[in-house]
């Protein structure tokens, strides 16, 4: 299969976690998001352990809970010992809730509105992640206000083009993110944090983009920042300690994708740290791992009921769901690839080439184009893989269409983590 | 301006139905959507007079709900005389609540579930507009089994190729959207909806598109649709009564767009269908328009906050906002063209041209690029124009930001007619 934790079962049903997906439809309804928690733990745990195989100077995982944020994802990075990268109040505040410890949490973002900034320091997150120097002047004067030191990394663009697609690619200079490495933009911004009050700079960071499967464009960066950190100690004298490698690991959405392993990420990167920081005598850092697609992605999956089948003879056959862009908005945006079964017909033969439509009144409303599948009618249950990363943390109510509920499976056994929502959640806020 | 109800005031600064665009941000903070009753009235007022003066036959407006849907925007539908058009039990739940008569909705949707069916046979909604043929046998199965009879529409592909974004193109035969009329498929639902208990065919339905900007095509589908009831006639003796022409009639996002005036409309196709009835001696139908974007948009805009502002010498300059594509998904799925304004700068020449950008951490949360504006700095106020329609339908918790308040202005005054969500919102479901 696809993805760890499914496999088929007896009925020649798809399962998840042990869970008959078939049933699991029954019990709790359709559309459902269904996320295996063994994925979740063995993904962090691969993160945790590659750190401490191949790099003996420390580091910490953050789990960049953009990728699917919800109260138990931060309980079990918690429990795993990792921390998370957090990119607005509300993550923020859902992490605390959900009982992380503040001084796991980095605090992202391009454009922090002055109220979080505070929000942060008085929650005493670990780091805030500054992103330009007018939000490195404003946090020096709201901790100077409040009589706080922030401890903060600063966001440099090292200038990596990491070929992925052009809404999730970071690393190059045209960015909204990050002070530019090139121009000397990244390092006068460390002069200015170095001498500012209330700013206590502890190291920087780098994210070049996303759903990266080269292992080269990650250890390329590493070794950019390790000599910028050099050169700001030769220019400063500063020695800073930190630096935070960022994310954008690769999944397996079809079986054309072919990540690599945890491990053989952190080898390559530690290997080329080891050898510059020699080349440099430059202490070996701390470094912070974000990985928040391939803990959440590879975990979940999206369960849908099939309403019509609309066979155009001679242009293409339609198979309808019963969510769509709403739930998954990720083909109408980027065309991404998914890999799509039939859950109760996972042992007949691919027959069909279907497109799945969503059920909202919208052409775009596609979650796949031309994808192989059996003979498929009313009632037949539709798994989407590879679908716990920025489906449910992008969902909308289109349409007026309920978020569906999360459910997190494991050995065997199945538990609600997010409730469905119903119609009078929809008008809550209507006055 | 580019919409009625916008104008500028004697500080320089933006106005929307009177109100002080900067003040609408300080009383309630941004991202603010913002909304100009009076431009939403006026709007329903031109479709219902457009029918009065050239159509004499009468008809129905159904406000497409799905453009912009809260409890308030079905109370101002239903005390112009509209009607509704829903395309889920969410939009369904919400227009009853807001005290919509039921026999003015128009149940629409290419994969209702049966619950919905259901639902909507219980409340009497007007007309339920029958997709498919699975729908239309398992609609007079329910409807037989509630001892309940289905007025309904078949919604017909007409085969009219619109020139509109692919994503919002719907007439053409590869559509997810209902029953295509060359292949004979339209006949024969006809033919069998006819036949069916529980099922009193009314009349059809055709939608051919969005954002459409000439008259023509709107025509040639009214003309194909009445051909297509004649033919109707002529093979199973049953005269139909209504034609549901649905909406998409283009609005004015920046000068470049030039819409009709509703009437130059409704003047058109009521020619057309003269002419075609008196050639084919077939009575002329009770017809139903169903304008969305064409009410909610140019009502709308929406106000940010600049954060920072970031200049890459030689490349861009980016100016961010304090919301995104959470709360405008458009420039990140179509590249939808919006016209930006700094409201407090509204006296001040374009000096600059400068790429707006969200808060979300991701490459692609844009909502406009290299857009002429002038000299902005930390503080000021963007506004968006003609957001009211698919902005806030649109909308997310991507990057967990709570979606931002609605407020309805008109003569002056504004009042909130959705409020923000909180973080306690945000948190709500989760377990």
């Amino acid at each position: 299969m696809l993805t760890d934790g499914l496999n088929i079962n007896e009925k020649g049903h798809l399962t998840i976690g042990g869970c008959d997906t078939v049933e699991l439809a029954e019990t709790y309804g359709t559309p459902l998001y269904v996320m295996n928690e063994e994925v979740i733990r063995q993904a962090l745990r691969a993160y945790v352990q590659s750190m401490e195989t191949y790099y003996p100077q420390g580091g910490r995982v953050a789990y960049a809970s953009k990728a699917c944020c919800f109260l138990e994802m931060y309980r079990i990075a918690a429990q795993e010992g990792c921390g998370a990268d957090v990119v607005s109040g509300g993550e923020l505040y859902t992490a605390l809730r959900a009982g992380m410890p503040a001084e796991r949490l980095y605090f992202h973002g391009n454009n922090k509105p002055e109220g979080e900034l505070r929000m942060a320091l008085e929650a005493g997150v670990g780091r805030i992640v500054v992103d330009n120097p007018a939000e490195l002047r404003r946090l020096s004067s709201i901790a100077q206000d409040m009589g706080s030191t922030a401890a903060i990394l600063l966001r440099v663009t090292p200038g990596i083009d990491a070929h992925t697609h052009q809404f999730i690619r970071t690393g190059q200079i045209d960015s909204k993110f990050g002070l530019t490495l090139e121009n000397g933009e990244a390092l006068a911004a460390a002069r200015e944090a170095l001498s500012l009050p209330g700013i206590d700079l502890k190291g920087f960071h780098c994210h070049i983009g996303s759903q990266i499967f080269d292992v080269d464009p990650f250890a390329h960066a590493a070794d950019v920042m390790l000599r910028f950190m050099a050169r700001v100690r030769g220019e400063t004298g500063a020695t800073l300690t930190e630096l935070n490698l960022g994310g954008g690991f690769g999944i397996r959405y079809t079986d054309r994708d072919q990540p690599k392993p945890f491990g053989a990420y952190m080898k390559q990167v530690s290997a080329v740290m080891s050898q510059t920081a020699a080349e440099l005598d430059f202490p070996l850092p701390f470094i912070i791992l974000e990985p928040g697609r391939s803990v959440a992605a590879p975990a979940g999956i999206t369960l849908y009921t099939v309403g019509a089948v609309k066979s155009i003879p001679g242009v293409r056959e339609y198979v309808s769901v019963d969510g769509g862009m709403g739930d998954n908005p990720r083909y109408a945006l980027y065309k991404a690839a998914y890999t799509v079964v039939a859950a109760n017909r996972m042992r007949e033969p691919n027959t069909r080439v279907m497109t799945i439509s969503g059920r909202c009144c919208e052409s775009g409303d596609l979650i796949q184009e031309n994808v192989p599948l059996p003979d498929c009618e009313h009632g037949d249950i539709l798994a989407v893989l590879g679908t716990g990363a920025y489906n449910y943390s992008m969902s909308s109510n289109y349409n007026r269409l309920p978020r569906p509920a999360v459910v997190m499976v494991m050995d065997g056994t199945s538990r609600v983590v997010v409730k469905g929502e119903t119609y009078e959640d929809l008008i809550r806020n209507d006055v």
